[in-house]
């Protein structure tokens, strides 16, 4: 058993990746029944409905679990790059028969300025709460260790890491270039340094104190040993518990993870307004055709998506939407999230076993 | 013993990368002799230097080595695009005081039209030949199987790698996005995966039957075991080797390896016509800024490069080198290529130990 497991009260070395608008109460439950550490994202949930996810969680497991905050710097306003947009994708509104967006809007606050979220995560006191984007800042951090909560952050490189550490974070959460959904980069206006989950681990390992989970790209027990070899306390797997049932994919996504399609998988911001990696469709196309002007800022973006998304889903086209997926995705499998987890157990065992009668020397 | 290390006869699952112009006959024996697949790149080389080269390596070791051979298109030449080449890079040379070339030409052939270097391979027979950028005819792989050779070829993607395995080669390389040097997709007109050493050697397993070396990023014996975790049956390193004292890289490159820069490595075509992974420099940023011009084509763009770097080293400026490097550059140890397969054997047999210890329930 790692130190990072006895940190965070897990009996296996499995973190479900928290998946904001993917990721349910009851797959958390699930994970965390099964031994592993569930979690769900409240970045872009109001307060109420997220304190009544954390008490759906509570209700089906007295296990630990995880709870995501977004960091991200408030999105910078800019009427004209975002009428721009609009006016760019209004054929396509027009194509699925709604009227486009009037004007597009920041959809949900950063929990850097949500007091209110602040307020409830000290009053729930969920046991582990981690940060994507940045960090917040040291009296919110002092706070929440203050009320006994376990904190994480993501890093995609040393600089980002390094902060984390110095700013008393309990884990680093080393996010290769391989990861589905949002790069965590701290500022996206930096260049990315696209290290990978095997790289940056082995560099956080090394470079700091602190313990790391490894995340992106890891499907089943063999990449989550090759993680522990790295010497991360534990593997973070997110687009290997989409398909789950417990998930909120819906079944275009579900269809898109088990096909041809999640042999494609790119970064793109212009679904969003930040990186992000997901599985290649007609949006992602779209909004990075050589004639398209420049995507609002996160996550204002994801305002003109969503609107589009659920006009061509009504249509019964499933192209438009934000299928967030990592590059291992061609090797996800439709299991129950305990069956999962117990098969990944299973499957981390005989890796470690087969790697046991090998040795450098023959 | 893995598979892969009978069919290679060494005695511990580590190839040192070929690394054309870096790897020499002294490095390759090194290696060998200290029971790892030591290795040359002979892409660039002449046919009876290259020759020469097996030669050494020869009288140095009795035991197996390997030779690589790059199976590029050859270069579509376009003088108007080298012109305009030229004309760009025109005032660097003025700052160095040389004169620019009058045409950029194609200075050495691919293996794929190059038969007097098949007829020296045949002749010398060198127990390991891999290839890069692509495969030879059915005649040819037939002639150096018959001949008795182990055949082994890159590949970054699925489809390359499926190509691979039909051509009836024996090894399989994942080349990950995280490794130095060359990028090995087969058209480099296709959009590239992007895959990670982890991403693919999972998906190479799990989708073929041949065995599988993993390249990229992998600099310690931790990382070693990560590869073997996933089910490779050997590693591949190259910028873990160039800081020793065998390799052919000059004070500049080794300074950069083992300072800063190593912290900066960026996927680019600017050097040589072709993606290529190397420590950020002012020839890249040069070559990569918005006023541009379009890059010869592979490998043409490399003799501006060569007679750019030529004049500027010879100033007393490194910083038009082509210094190709992996994104674990910084994990760089000067070591003799001896201790240095000792130390990355004892820390693989450390980190399965560990690993040995852990099992997924405490």
């Amino acid at each position: 058993m790692s130190a990072l497991m006895q940190l965070l009260a897990i009996e296996t070395p499995i973190v479900q990746a928290p998946m904001a608008s993917v990721a349910t109460p009851a797959l958390a439950a699930a994970v965390s029944n099964a031994g592993g550490l569930g979690s769900i994202g409240i970045g872009p949930v109001a307060v109420e409905p997220a304190r009544a996810m954390i008490h759906q969680i509570r209700e089906a497991t007295d296990r630990p679990f995880h709870v995501n905050l977004f960091c991200n710097r408030p999105a910078i306003a800019d009427p004209e790059r975002q009428a721009g947009w609009i006016a760019y994708l209004t054929p396509f509104y027009d194509r699925f028969g709604v009227q486009p967006p009037t004007a597009l809007i920041e959809s949900y606050a950063s929990y850097l300025v949500n007091d209110a979220m602040h307020a409830m995560v000290l009053d729930e006191r969920p046991p582990v709460v981690s940060f994507h984007f940045g960090l917040p800042d040291a009296a919110r951090i002092a706070a929440l260790h203050d009320a006994g909560i376990v904190l994480m952050a993501s890093a995609t490189n040393l600089d980002d890491a390094q902060a984390i550490e110095a700013a008393g974070i309990d884990v680093v959460i080393a996010q290769g270039i391989e990861a589905g959904g949002h790069r965590g980069l701290f500022d996206p206006d930096l260049p990315d340094q696209e290290l990978s989950t095997f790289a940056l681990t082995r560099l956080l390992v090394r470079e700091l104190r602190i313990p790391v989970i490894s995340a992106g790209g890891i499907m089943d027990g063999a990449g989550i040993a090759a993680c522990l070899a790295l010497g991360a306390g534990a593997a973070q797997l997110g687009t290997a518990f989409i398909s789950c049932p417990e998930s909120a994919a819906d079944d275009a996504y579900r269809a898109a993870l088990l096909g041809e399609a999640a042999n494609r998988t790119r970064l793109t911001k212009v679904i969003s307004g930040r990186l992000a990696r997901g599985i290649v469709n007609d949006y992602i196309t779209l909004g990075e055709a050589p004639d398209a002007p420049p995507v609002p800022d996160y996550p204002i973006a994801y305002d003109a998506e969503r609107a589009m998304n659920a006009a061509a889903k009504a249509a019964g086209d499933s192209g438009y939407a934000a299928q967030w997926a990592g590059q291992g995705a061609r090797l996800s499998r439709a299991l129950p999230a305990a069956d999962l987890v117990a098969t990944l157990r299973a499957e981390l065992d005989d890796a470690i076993a087969r790697l046991s009668q090998l040795t450098s020397r023959s």
